[in-house]
């Protein structure tokens, strides 16, 4: 259908922070950024609870959605175009993915598909193929297009080049967020020359490749993508939030299931306590709502929900220390036992956290996809792989890092009249690990 | 009180975007920032709706409120910090009134306030001497030193120089704030030369002078003042989503006061419609509770709260034309008339909306302390106003320049069926203005 | 000729601090880029003395010149391509002529133009049609293209649309020299939102006018433009050490008339002197060379000329004071005599110097090109004068703005033993002024 | 002596576009900046030929040294002030330390001193002991104080913290450099959060150690500065410019050592050639005079130094290959025969040159001051070195990597008509490798 090609009467432009401005010509573009799925990523944070560590961090993954879309943009517009290798056919379906690729996140999005077993990945599918506007505007290019847009962002697409431009270990969802993230906290790490990284792009029948003479600008982006996942992501004062909401989800939802009485109806979670969620009903769940109802919950009998609300709203989060993975076991036993005997309920104020990240990986078995290696193109044409060529990717490649934090509240053992030698106790274990 | 002299043992930071870092050594800052009043700030946007227009500005009051905190701190620990004419003494009365100047904002504060007559800067007051954690850790200090916090703020405080840190026509809130919103809108102005200004500036008894030598960085400040508020603050996008926010307001007291039947009780607005706000009502409200009643309300009987709604959260804004204010009377009449004909509410959809700003002033009637002119402290020692050194400042000192739109729903027009004619009536007002 | 459409086979990229990247992809660009003439403009500064107040200043004119070339190149290939006002065979040109417009720029120019009496615009017409690699390069192109490059650098080329791209009030060269300038000497003006610029300059028939949209932009340059005036270009320790460089350029000269025995033959300053520079000579000069001389004249027999190059080579300047011009006659007058008494050459060691700018003016019977008026273009497609439009234009437009300061060897004064008495009254008369 | 502790009466400030500003309190800093032979730095350029590359890399040594100075006068007024381990009386030591470790660099140091075996640690001394402006500011400090100021730079100086400061792994020397080249190439490289790093410093005997909760910025670091060392310090044609450089050295004193009739004669030269330079003579030569030479040299007789000093001014510089450095001999017999069958001089015209580089080394048998390990602080008190706790500066750590070029000159080669058969078996020499 020709409103495919259709284009804007005067080109649209947003003024983005990361790229100066994001620049929108096509009249599909336009209109699915005006639907009311896209608006909504709007009120999701692109971090979370990272914002309780970083406080700069409170951009939303609208934001995020249309760096990538701007990326991509650059990408087949002023690099891939023109080149025999670029399907110039799929240059609106690489567009609509990467703007679409986030659109089934809800809020606070690890946390709520833990405990209640949801998947993004399954709900942004939904919503490019079920009733809504988005899937409206994708079918006016044509009948199979919101089809194809899903499997491209499913990873599923026979163009596995167009696949790559969003999911690799190297693609433009990853370029944006590690330079939109390092923007909006305000870390020094996160920077690297995209420029440099779009300007050696090539396309190949089945990935896309880099230039060897940008190598070192390839090198660059995969140590400050580490550096920000051990500042920025990993970092235990956000994971501390994080357990805080996953301890509200549960707790939430044991109270359902006991049938407590809740002050007020837990409308809106009730669909997910019995983890029968409609496409309707998780649209209309963003942060608002979720902070509505733990803001409401502040008034709650239940002192358990009461006291995990209050801590998440006014950021009175637990303290942490580091536990090595091999004495999990009996930490976690010893520590129960005498949290139970200082009436804690352990099951809400014990959590032990890990984090782990390769910086690099050159094979891996799991998500083939994103974790195809890195290529370079040699001068002579030849392909090889990142490592191969770089003597510091070479030397990172593969290497696990791993994180370890328990998690307490140090206020509530600190308080202890009643209970002073279990308190000793617990500080004792908690100091020596 | 010794307490007000307590220095943490460590240092603490918050990265910031802007100035890098804000440092806190004082247990009373820290405590301060702590409290649940002061992190509710994190849930009340620093810039309204403007992130409807710039998709960026979604950084928060909590964020804007550190960084004039840090501005003041810096003033009085690198630059006054000695000075015979500073007074050491009003050093933590200085850092807790500019980290708390903002505390009695709430969400949307403009259409909010117009609309249900409340007042931010009373609630502020309210906040620091009523029964909240941040009244507590100010009594730490001494008794009165929450009333001198709030006349601090309240710009009533007997030694002006501490005012004027915070409330004048070149302070450290103004400071902040330019370099904030530009930064997370991502716009080119708001940008100067902050730490010559801060090298520059010297304490009087009753104000905040500034060497000669740093006229220009002061020139500057003043231009980018002008370029943020025409630019971004006045936006007629930022200014459509206003206009709408507050037409849902007024709606929804018009229905609470003709009885209508919510569906969902609008529990935490009927203080508001009564015009009976609590502080404990005041503190429950945020950005999250408003968005959280706009989301449910687009599923009301009533088609215009419904459809406000629904604009508001999906960003279907209203269109503009400028017009003449000599015309505002007859145009007001006319088209209200057409639109009542065309079974359009122009009392909702229909809004005239006019903006100003003096990019300087030497003097004026009003605000007395916001307004007073900024002094240059020439090599001889006398004090000259700014405007008399500065030819720049001088042409544009006192010149008002003002904005006028009228905002109309353009695709209700474009949809009429039934009245063409009418709405070719009023098409042709518009054009003709 | 077919060569001046000759493509390279890879796109070269210069990395550049300002613009990121400089781009080129024509063969001819490349090879003028490679001439000696070219290469030679690494050897003068782009801001001549002003590295001696400004110590990162140190900045080429080669420098610059590529990022002329790079912002003419942006608005030709991103912005006028494909409309039709825009005529494509005027591209190359445009280019040529933003690479080349200061070509003929020598050493310090200002100083050695005004006591030798040369024209750097002169000789960029010489080495452009002269016997020269760049001339060589252009006639690649075609027979009269040479004269065509030096009718658009002379403002005489019939399409004004082209000669407006480098000589205006808004042009490429300005646009460049601001930013680049800021960034070198690391102040904070000089910013503004050059990509919003590019993308509203729309061609019309004799010139570039601006979208009215991006009003605010053009406003913001103008206040850059006029802070980087008066904070850079006319800093008076900038002046001080122009002042030096003169008055050793008439001693020289005056030396060398008078038939004065050089323990080192000046060569390279014999033509100069005589006021009959060849273009051969003037390639030679470059700063190396000048200041070669400078260094060596240090060790002169002549204590004036030995004085002042020390000075100018050690950065031991000339002091300043404030005057107001209708003094300047008897100021004059007194001080020479009272110098003369102290045994102090007045011709050498006393200065008036004075700067004066228009930071916008919407006529002026000079020179006509790059003084014509800055227009908008206007929604409904009429050109308005931009200080029509800009209330803050519109308040400083034709306001000149002066300075005055007279420079003097502060320690040769304070130094005199035997003439006391001279000393007081001098010094009485500069505090006085 | 009390001028030691001789403070401004105002602060003075010069603007860095680094670190915004330098601030000088102390009046013999000053002072010596102003002394002829620190102004003499402002004609030596920090990156040597790099400009030649990068064309912004136009920054001099004055720029870098007073860079140094302005980290370590932050390290000690802000950082390390009043802490038990810091000795206040080493503080302005550490800033005359800072400010003049450069001194002694002459032009293009690395190729000077290769071919007419100087050494600038030599000269430094020399400068700082000797009959200098330099030596008379820092004798009003004490008799003894020029000694100590040259035994820091020497890192002799008993205190090993104060050595610390500017030559180790992590000083204010490397911090500085990687920050101003990368800001004046414009590379996206030599960016780390030196801000971070500076407020985890701590002084302790022997050297400054870092708290290991500032690890991930010390990692960053490590990392900037092996990326700059790739893609900036050890360019490929930036090595060419370099070879040519070094080759115009040895023909110029081959020539004077036959007793060659230069037109010009060398006087600059003369005591290089001999090899016995004075003090006196070294001051004397900066970039100007190398430049002046080289431009006059183009017109002598000898085509071999006429030709390279052409190629240097007029960048037309050596083309590269790879090679293996097992295979160097063979083909430089192979090559140098083959260059004079074709009656080009292999002496001037064929060069190998290698580069390496170590990341970060844990020990070294070298320079032991400067490759001392780095410690990390841990919060029990302990100190670990570097490796230990960071996986990435562990997987890095003691690998050597290298890059081996050999240099000719392609056009020479091209233009072979006599030699077409030598020609085509030089190019397959060098095709193969």
């Amino acid at each position: 259908m020709q409103s495919s090609n259709m284009k804007l009467s005067e080109e649209k432009v947003f003024k983005d922070p990361v790229h100066r401005y994001a620049h929108v010509r096509d009249k599909i573009i336009w209109d699915l950024i005006g639907t009311k799925e896209f608006q909504r990523l709007r009120r999701i944070k692109q971090l979370g609870t990272t914002y309780l560590t970083f406080h700069g961090a409170e951009h939303s993954r609208f934001n995020h959605s249309l760096g990538v879309y701007e990326i991509v943009r650059r990408v087949v517009d002023d690099v891939f175009k023109g080149r025999p290798e670029w399907n110039e056919d799929e240059r609106l379906l690489s567009l609509c993915a990467a703007l679409l690729h986030d659109l089934g996140h809800g809020p606070f999005s690890h946390s709520f598909e833990k405990v209640y077993h949801l998947d993004h990945e399954h709900f942004t599918r939904e919503i490019i193929l079920g009733n809504t506007e988005v899937n409206q505007v994708l079918l006016q290019v044509s009948p199979d297009f919101p089809e194809k847009v899903a499997a491209v962002i499913g990873k599923t697409y026979h163009d596995k080049l167009v696949v790559s431009l969003i999911s690799s270990q190297i693609d433009a969802d990853r370029m944006d967020y590690l330079q939109r993230d390092a923007y909006f906290t305000g870390v020094s790490y996160g920077h690297f020359d995209m420029e440099r990284i779009l300007r050696v792009m090539r396309p190949r029948e089945d990935q896309v490749v880099f230039k060897s003479t940008g190598m070192h600008a390839v090198e660059d982006y995969i140590m400050s993508r580490y550096q920000m996942y051990w500042q920025v992501y990993f970092h235990p004062v956000t994971r501390s939030a994080e357990v805080i909401l996953t301890k509200i989800l549960q707790r939430a939802k044991a109270l359902y299931e006991e049938n407590y009485n809740f002050k007020y109806e837990p409308r809106h979670f009730v669909s997910l306590f019995n983890e029968e969620v409609t496409l309707e009903d998780y649209l209309k769940l963003d942060e608002s709502v979720v902070l509505y109802y733990f803001q409401m919950w502040q008034d709650e009998e239940d002192s358990i929900l009461r006291d995990l609300c209050s801590r998440f709203m006014n950021r009175k989060l637990l303290k942490y220390v580091g536990f090595s993975p091999d004495k999990k076991e009996i930490l976690s036993e010893q520590l129960s036992e005498l949290f139970r005997a200082a009436e804690i309920d352990p099951e809400y104020y014990l959590a032990f956290d890990s984090s782990s990240d390769l910086p690099y990986d050159f094979y891996r078995p799991g998500d083939e996809e994103e974790r195809r290696p890195i290529h370079l193109l040699m001068p002579n044409g030849e392909l090889h792989e990142l490592s191969r060529e770089s003597t510091i990717v070479d030397a990172i490649s593969g290497k696990l890092r791993s994180d370890h934090k328990l998690y307490y509240p140090e206020e509530i053992l600190l308080d202890f009249s009643k209970h002073e030698k279990v308190k000793r106790e617990i500080l004792a274990i908690l100091k020596g690990k």
